[in-house]
């Protein structure tokens, strides 16, 4: 008989579920269940305190998901350190260079132009229309006319970090693409750099506003690529008799949304203690 | 070469550290390193807002180590649901005990008298004294005279759950016996059940104070059996160079005590849902 035993993870002999990453699996469950064309990210920024304009500050001292609505925060997105990440993402496509191809960073450059349209359907909704080409040969990209909608946020504040992230969830239904008389109410220009493994892309993306006198804005996002399938999915396993109280491949994929949205933080933080170091 | 690859952890290759294990291990590092008799323990229980006298309200909806100081909370430590507890821990050592020795869950029943005294030392210091006596023979248990001194709290606030936490630092020095003179300042009878597997302790205690007209308190605690230990163990990992910013088996140690007051606190959840189904 074996005496000398690994260490038992509790009483129960078991590790509890992660209730952050359940908690952020059924906020998700909850709202894209039986949706289509859903679209999932997450966004790299700050929570702004409206009473402030700075960032919020809670007394609490680790990540934590917040009520938005009851602090009466903003989320911004501008994200300055452009630059580092661009490095630190190469580096990625470099070191994974030489893996299996299923664990190869992939990288991609893209400039496309998004037109915005306000536009009336033959059945007397409005609808909000982006009309995507890209900005070389402005061609409509394949896809590329969506109405977003989106459907709902969820911003976690992260005192520890230099930054804070939202978790987005909206759909981008593929619609017809506007008559020719049409104005857009609005163009932007993206200049998107494209990381992607496996269902998991992160963008580092700068947004300028032609004949706008502003500067350029930075973001840092990651998507799950195919939201739709992952739903189905924990549809298919939910259906199947697997409890929602269970820890699925959904909440697994979603852990691993959350790992690279915290990895990319700490590797901003991580940075700027090189720059300055205290 | 195999295509199919197990799903990336992120585009980083890995999971990052749990944040939130790690900020206690280092809160307990920072405070308990060098220090001799340390009692790492973790109380179920309620943080108390001091303006309303009820639960703390925060606006978050995710387990989070909060500022105490800064929010004017105290810790409220009675447990009421003491025989659902009772019941769950003996079906834990009923169900452990087919398991191997390093497994099985163990119990003890103690009835032990705690008398209090505030001495003067020679050396002019003063000191709080707890001696502690088996309730039935009024004798002194081994060791059973410290010195209890509170080092530091950390409050963790659960929005999702029935109960908070509160992790407390304090040494337990040895010292010699009171003199038969002295008078104790505070008398109270502890009657506890005591669940024990590897390094964790899990203690169930009614506390009666006698002659006071006052209802019995239950306490719910988890303990770090041999605290001292695991410390000179981390302090060596550390002195051979592994930095604090790795995952060693101190924060590991430190996640297991933070899995079982977790999986302690669901349950009372769970209890609760069952018998007041929503």
């Amino acid at each position: 008989m074996e005496e000398r035993q690994a260490p038992a993870r509790s009483l129960f002999g078991v590790d509890p579920m992660d209730e952050f990453s359940v908690f952020v699996s059924d906020w998700i469950w909850e709202r894209a269940q039986g949706q289509s064309h859903i679209e999932i990210e997450a966004k790299v920024g700050t929570l702004i305190d409206r009473h402030t304009n700075m960032r919020l500050q809670l007394p609490v001292f680790t990540e934590t998901v917040i009520d938005a609505r009851a602090l009466g925060v903003r989320f911004e997105s501008n994200m300055p350190m452009h630059q580092n990440f661009n490095q630190l993402l190469n580096e990625l496509v470099q070191y994974s260079s030489g893996m299996y191809e299923g664990q190869r960073v992939s990288y991609k450059h893209v400039r496309e132009t998004d037109s915005f349209y306000d536009e009336v359907l033959p059945t007397g909704e409005n609808v909000h229309l982006r009309v995507t080409r890209d900005s070389q040969t402005q061609q409509i990209k394949p896809g590329g006319v969506v109405a977003k909608k989106r459907i709902d946020d969820l911003n976690i504040y992260c005192p520890m970090r230099m930054y804070d992230y939202r978790i987005s969830i909206s759909t981008e239904t593929p619609m017809p693409r506007p008559p020719e008389s049409s104005a857009p109410t609005f163009v932007r220009e993206k200049d998107r750099l494209s990381y992607a493994l496996q269902n998991f892309q992160v963008d580092l993306t700068q947004v300028t506003l032609p004949h706008r006198d502003q500067e350029p804005v930075h973001e840092l996002e990651v998507e799950i690529c195919q939201a739709d399938e992952l739903l189905r999915w924990a549809q298919y396993t939910c259906a199947s008799g697997e409890s929602r109280e269970e820890w699925t491949q959904f909440e697994d994929h979603i852990l691993v949304l959350l790992n690279n949205v915290r990895l990319l933080i700490r590797n901003a933080d991580n940075h700027a203690r090189e720059c300055h170091p205290v």
